[in-house]
């Protein structure tokens, strides 16, 4: 299957420009921890062994207390920074944010970046083969939430010997920031949530869950076993397709494209494309299913569903009672997948705990990819936070 | 198929409310209109013949000058009020606003109304017999506009032998509204444009274009000849799924449903409903499927993204330069598909063109949807505005 096929769909075959791969950590490769025993899920189902993908850049200190842990969004990987080869002409995902003298200066830190529970970027997801039957998971694999992403990421910190560290994630990595607070509050120092929520609402499950159907809909899914036959493609694309459309505000959306036509001048009167931003997101469905396994989408979507740390708590202010850390939360003016208000949700939650609490709208045009767009204002911003005593 | 059952999907088997009944037009029936020349098309194509589905309500006058024409939005018919017969549940879409005394003046007004062109409840669509083959058109039906929906309704006009009328519309019926003041200046004396806009912005092409991939997707759609077949009602429903998303707010989804769960007490990690409004969405995606026609939605989306009377004119206020008629734009205050600055840039085109105009935004939690919905405040806007005048 493409998906399984870590990072090849960033290697393009040109050679990156030499002072961007100057500016990064350079060459990185992604590694591999295996963790033999069980683990418990949210579903009190017992689970294992799990493999987790990981990177690391920079140096861990002696006192083991310098690590930051980068959690990555929905369709994200370990790979959140540098080149796989000099022939990359892709950096990692956040690469603009994580290096020497970036937001995340890897010169003074220790940053581990691992693809989720449930992915299908090398860690144990839905794709795996199951030990047991060897033959791949599908529908068989568990349903699991943020806080088992969490519970399998702790095995990774734990393998380090780490027992102090920096949270920092966008959209869903910013609900497992959260919860390695909630979860793990004598490890936790800093947090950092940037376009996120405690909760998902009402629209964005509904979201999620059309994107689900569109999968469920397509009759090459077979109940998620098509390992070995035709792929999903189709549904996967349209799940990704909807997407796409929640990432960018209405507002930005009709700048980048407004009502142009693709490679015509007329309207020509028939199903093909006819605007640009018909191509656009079928260019983003097609380029997913090159990279990205359907049951993994089906798994992580239902995770951010049933993410909620209030009814998990209590109330969102238990969730942090307990916590040590000091809080970042940033939110963008045009993202209304994770609007503001649930941002300031969090952080008069976190006023109300009494805890140490930054919050930041950022104004931009960019939607909810901004988290992904907006790199000076948000190193300002997080710099600014790391600093602080540190 | 079940969508060219005309209205039984209204046909619940409980007597309706006598009082409901007494306050409406009270029993009606769907007549037909068949034309047997051509039109000529947007395309440049001739088509014909064609068949127009319509209901009238109230008496039209000698002079034949109080007529006012109802345009339906996407998935509409033309039953806009009263019931099909006594055991009718449920009234015709929009009867809250049609009948004696009501916005709509029935005592006063000669009401009819249509289903579109390209539809699949009694008007030529896409379902229909081409009399030329014997076979149902399928794909190979015309790509239509708003434009040749409204070249269609004004057949109807002229056999009625109707010369002054009013047009009034919500959504896509707006649309309509307003390719008629442009296109029939000297017909049309007043046009009411509710929750509307005078083109489709990205985004809202975005929603349609996805749509139609999901309806494209399913195998049983088999290039849009699936009348003898297996109905490809999973993309239908998944299409219509994404259409209700955009019909309320994210404030009243929230409200509506929240994070409440449907049927269960916990979480169930399993891929089954666990959220209320992932059983409203499956709700309304299974019974879309069993009154409309998956070709009808392909055509009938794609006439509203190519909606765009500035590209058409050359500028708004070009479109409306020799309309003779007075205009009221409604928008809603948490309509995020067509939204309030839409509105303004219709009115600001007919202020420019110095017409006769009224704008209003309602507030309403509603989102698109409050033009199904908030009656008393339209009723009083739309009766003052007719009455000016008159």
């Amino acid at each position: 299957m493409p998906f399984a096929v870590i990072a090849e769909a960033y290697t393009l075959g040109n050679i990156p420009n030499e002072v961007a791969m100057k500016n990064s950590v350079g060459k990185v490769e992604t590694k591999f921890y295996n963790y033999n025993g069980k683990i418990t899920l949210s579903s009190g189902r017992e689970f294992g062994p799990v493999q987790i993908a990981y990177e690391t850049y920079g140096t861990l200190n002696d006192a083991k207390d310098n690590a930051i842990l980068i959690l990555h969004a929905l369709t994200g990987d370990a790979h959140s920074a540098g080149y796989h080869s000099e022939n990359d002409k892709k950096a990692g995902w956040w690469d603009e944010m994580i290096g020497p003298d970036k937001a995340f200066d890897t010169n003074k830190y220790f940053v581990i970046s691992s693809n989720v529970f449930g992915g299908c970027s090398g860690t144990t997801g839905p794709s795996s083969v199951n030990p047991e039957t060897g033959k791949r998971y599908g529908l068989s694999f568990p349903v699991i939430t943020i806080e088992d992403t969490v519970t399998v990421q702790k095995l990774l910190i734990d393998y380090f010997g780490i027992k102090k560290l920096i949270v920092a994630g966008g959209s869903m990595g910013g609900m497992q920031a959260m919860s390695w607070a909630a979860s793990y509050p004598e490890y936790v120092t800093k947090t950092i949530v940037i376009a996120s929520s405690a909760s998902s609402n009402a629209q964005s499950i509904a979201f999620n869950a059309v994107g689900r159907n569109a999968i469920f809909s397509d009759t090459n899914f077979n109940n998620g076993d098509y390992y070995d036959g035709d792929y999903p493609e189709r549904g996967l694309s349209v799940a990704r397709m909807i997407g796409h459309i929640t990432y960018l505000c209405q507002e930005s959306m009709h700048k980048k494209f407004g009502r142009r036509l693709q490679n015509k001048e007329k309207l020509t009167f028939d199903f093909g494309i006819d605007f640009q931003v018909e191509s656009y997101l079928q260019h983003q469905g097609l380029s997913f299913v090159e990279r990205f396994d359907a049951n993994s989408y089906i798994y992580i979507t239902k995770a951010v569903d049933y993410f909620d740390l209030e009814e998990q708590y209590g109330s969102l202010e238990k969730a942090f009672e307990k916590s040590n850390s000091s809080f970042l939360i940033i939110s963008f003016s045009s993202d209304w997948l994770y609007p503001t208000h649930q941002s300031k949700e969090i952080t008069q939650a976190l006023v109300k705990a009494k805890k140490d609490v930054s919050f930041c709208e950022i104004k931009s045009p960019c939607g909810h990819d901004a988290f992904l767009l907006e790199f000076d204002t948000q190193t300002n911003i997080i710099k600014s936070f790391l600093k602080k005593d540190s």
